[in-house]
């Protein structure tokens, strides 16, 4: 019973700390995703295009590399990516296809 | 040619802070794995199930209003916590897998 209640006091610590590192993903994300609007605008003023495969092969190679580092899985890292890149993208050809943008 | 030049260094400079942006994420998300490996021992330890439904609901809502503040999507911030939910559970079962857990 006893061990019970300090399982339920380490899990209710450890969700703490949980929940204070994703509001700060949340904002380390939101912060992301105002630079990438900026590329998306400089992008879509110069007519450059939406993706860029050399740019990701370099994003891919260094996160990986970063990964290891922290110990965290490298192929976990890389799928995090490109799921924060298909975002990326996806905002990007909507504000293309915005009738009214400069 | 000097408006593309300008255009080339901005895109250089946002590219910059994207890729600082990033490793901090690598590092933040390095860290939550780390609580959710201790979380998942835990719930091993004490036959809790891998999944928590309740627990989910509230992290989706905190998220959600969290993400309006930071003027995030909040469908890509339920999106994003799904994701990495996703990846914590197989790390849970991968773990109540091993034959030597303790």
């Amino acid at each position: 019973m006893a061990e019970d209640q300090n399982a339920q006091t380490e899990l209710h610590e450890l969700r703490k700390s949980i929940d204070n590192i994703d509001a700060a993903m949340i904002h380390i994300l939101a912060e992301r995703f105002r630079c990438t609007q900026r590329v998306g605008a400089l992008k879509a003023k110069h007519d450059l295009p939406p993706a860029d495969p050399a740019r990701e092969a370099y994003q891919v190679r260094r996160l990986r590399a970063l990964a290891e580092d922290a110990q965290l899985d490298p192929e976990f890292a890389e799928k995090y990516l490109a799921f924060i890149i298909r975002e990326v993208i996806r905002h990007h050809e909507k504000f293309r296809q915005q009738p009214d943008r400069q």
